[in-house]
């Protein structure tokens, strides 16, 4: 158990898996959805769209659980725990395209709702577990 | 929103698809793990073995959140909420053989590890949220 992302589990936000973002709900049960995800100098960044669920979440309590696995190899996985440090819509509107471009290989975001409003939540892991491949 | 599973959301949880679990750990923060999912009279299953994070989390606080994508079309997912109902060892041990085969295709899970205990949770759906494929 580290807090520090290894180049293999760098590796797996990077690769075009789909992440598992769990939040709570105000009643503490928890939420999870499938996020596109992103990795800037250590931080962890989930694009959503203010008033989501998760975003409503993680405004009353920072704490999120993470789970990816590698879509090649089901045994090449990670959960991280940690919270998000910031919420900002600075550069959210191009970091969605960027998304757009690494998951569906297009250069602009093309399922924006009228009126959306893209935030870009900034996750600091604390506890990070990656279970490497069998051999 | 629904707590009666549909013939398509049945049909996401019996396909090879891999499901994330989300449990609260004892400070009430979110766990996630991925895990294989059965479904048997429209409870859901998932078989672990006993002193599990997850299984230590559902035993003090028995509210889930599972969320699975179908591996051949991420616009076709569902999130579930429930709550473990019971657990239990009987058919326990046969069941993770059910899933060996569904996930591995073999006749015998090939993981067990020396003493490991597997046991059943039943989880019992509460509210369904099924996004259908963009056509």
């Amino acid at each position: 158990m580290t807090s520090t992302i290894s180049p293999e589990v760098a590796k797996l936000i990077e690769d075009k898996n789909l992440a598992f973002v769990a939040t709570l709900m105000k009643d503490d049960s928890p939420q999870i959805t499938p996020v596109w995800i992103d990795l800037v100098d250590g931080i962890i960044l989930v694009n959503t769209a203010q008033g989501r669920v998760k975003q409503r979440n993680v405004s009353r309590d920072p704490r999120v659980a993470i789970s990816i696995v590698d879509r090649t190899n089901p045994y090449n996985m990670v959960t991280i725990q940690g919270h998000v440090i910031e919420q900002t819509i600075d550069g959210a509107d191009s970091h969605i395209d960027k998304m757009a471009k690494k998951y569906l290989g297009v250069e602009k975001y093309p399922f924006a709702a009228p009126g959306e409003k893209r935030i870009l939540l900034k996750i600091e892991p604390t506890k990070i577990f990656h279970m490497a491949p069998r051999s």
